[in-house]
């Protein structure tokens, strides 16, 4: 069975090599051929919304996914009668539009932070009164990596924020007192089995994600955000892997977001569990079998943004898993990760703590000397 | 880096992808490019003593490895001054030879089976007579996975088992009466640092390995193999992954055999060590530091040979992990694998059974429904 997969970027990469162990083949459709996904498999060039590149693809394998959730809805539907393509388009297309997602979360009983669409400055206006301040004003669409957003703390402040994303086609969403942020990563199988991950939690740096830790053992959140999934995956008639991300407010879980793919925050699963998140997901796409997703002792992961550190000093490390896309190097750009494991959460943290050293100091070379 | 491997069969291919992750990138040389390597990098073909061609691949390489241990010793010492090969080529010529392998064994204080070359009918019967029946008469070279062997019983059957082999290059050895096979896996760096994963025990069927259980927990044997292993690695001056099948009598080991490789009995590693043979050989080969060989818990790992078990029947089995090399079925071919994990040897023994149920079937099958 060959899988097609719709971007070839460090997702994809990962997606091939979880399932060629299997048997599986892949083939892979990007704008360039110079992708991580390239040392892997073969890749097609062309641009994402060129429909007759896109199904001469579909035609060349047995069913599509993506690695990248700005894969236009209109593409992946192109498709149908081709090649099944999952996670199925309505889920992208959700993902893709913050106010369509804080919709679907409020329809299925999903706490969501309080929310209005933004078309003006009178509407921001009018949101903002509704809401309160501080606030976030976010671009409904092609936000990513903290991209698209400011924070805004006064009335005086709209008119400039409101210019700066452009005027329109903006969510204005109030401020959410959070103690941490967590993630849940699910599967579903084309048989509609549904597999957890345990709890991830999550830190962020200037809206990039920094450190993963996992397990977060906290029984009533993990069964609530499950529930809170199952009923996503349900309605979506979700086949693949799927993650949220979730607030935690007191005994509260506010979701802030959706990736209808694979997701970074579980990037600790390769070698954190017992079955990744990308065999998961290539397991679903097969129609096989769903693989445990129990935790092999405790996991931290850190990403390497904009610069890698060496591989040498890093693999010295006790219990370390060192991953490398193949990507050059660029400011703010997910370069890497790696992963450390240990039989308990204290070792693990004593772990992340010597790796993250090795990562901050590799980004603070990439910020230059005078920084 | 570009890693070059010389043979690019399953073993070529678990080698690339384990150095993937590690931003590794991969180039292969072997006679079709319809082989399992092929999935993962580039190949580039070529007959095994086409020095030429063998030469212009390992300009485009920066360290060169082999995954078969047949390679001509020729081939790889014409690279020398191109590229450094490991694990060095005279690990190959000792290993390509049975006579030389005993040798360099005994030289270095490790028991080995008595034994004689045999080059005629009198230099056999003379070993009969001082090593005595039942033996086993194999050729020297290119033996594997029990082809080029004939067990002889009685003095009637020397000249026949003479002939069946050709009549010269071979070896008699005396027939070790032994409790158990098991095997040592060892990496060692290019800085002189060696990681030895714990024994595994290892049933062969037909003189094909078949199942390999690890850890096997015998700390005196343990030690011991690591002694004989350290002679056998600082001998060489080895780069690489070697392992050693020994043969337990009462409280020792003999050793039967050497690969200068990634060997089908550390196949466990990829999920059941924390660093899998297949990474610490190519960490070995990019001067990086090895990874820890701790077991995670029990393994079990069974040979799909001649045909695969149906991919679903396998992975609904617990703490499963499957291997599907690509390759089209043949009689006796070695086709995929899948691993056990269990948190104790005896939850492992019992999945272990399971799995083992599905393989007989699958071999069943491929022997026709006559048998």
């Amino acid at each position: 069975m060959r899988i097609g997969i719709i971007g070839a970027g460090q997702l994809g990469r990962m997606l091939a090599l979880s399932g060629i162990p299997l048997g599986l083949e892949f083939l892979m459709y990007d704008r360039s051929a110079d992708v991580p996904g390239a040392a892997v498999a073969p890749v097609v060039t062309g641009e994402f919304d060129d429909l007759a590149a896109l199904r001469k693809f579909a035609r060349r394998v047995d069913v599509i996914t993506f690695d990248w959730e700005n894969v236009p809805v209109a593409s992946v539907r192109a498709l149908a009668g081709i090649a099944p393509a999952w996670p199925p388009p309505r889920a992208l297309e959700v993902a893709q539009d913050r106010l369509a997602e804080k919709r679907l979360f409020a329809r299925l009983g999903i706490p969501v932070a309080p929310h209005a669409a933004v078309d003006s400055l009178a509407s921001l206006r009018r949101a903002v009164r509704r809401i309160g301040l501080p606030g976030i004003l976010k671009t409904r669409r092609l936000g990513y990596d903290g991209k698209g957003q400011v924070r805004v703390t006064s009335e005086d402040e709209l008119a400039a924020a409101l210019a700066a994303l452009g005027g329109r086609g903006l969510i204005y969403e109030g401020f959410v007192r959070f103690t941490r942020e967590v993630s849940l990563v699910a599967a579903r199988g084309q048989d509609g089995a549904i597999a957890f991950y345990p709890l991830a939690e999550n830190v962020h740096d200037a809206g990039i994600l920094a450190v993963t830790r996992a397990p977060r053992p906290a029984p009533r959140l993990q069964r609530l955000a499950e529930w809170h999934l199952r009923r996503i995956l349900e309605r979506l008639g979700y086949v693949g892997v799927l993650c949220v991300e979730f607030f935690v407010s007191g005994n509260q879980l506010i979701a802030n977001e959706m990736a209808p793919r694979v997701h970074n925050s579980g990037h600790w699963t390769i070698e954190g569990a017992e079955t990744s998140q990308f065999e998961n997901h290539v397991r679903a796409l097969a129609g096989l079998p769903l693989g445990s997703t129990r935790a092999r002792g405790a996991a931290g992961m850190v990403n390497f943004i904009g610069r890698m550190p060496e591989a040498a000093a890093v693999l010295s490390l006790e219990g370390v898993h060192f991953h490398d896309y193949g990507k050059s190097p660029r400011p703010g750009r997910k370069l890497g990760h790696a992963t450390v494991l240990a039989p308990t959460a204290a070792a693990r943290d004593r772990r992340l703590k010597r790796l993250l050293a090795l990562a901050v100091r590799a980004s603070q070379v990439a910020r230059g000397p005078f920084r």
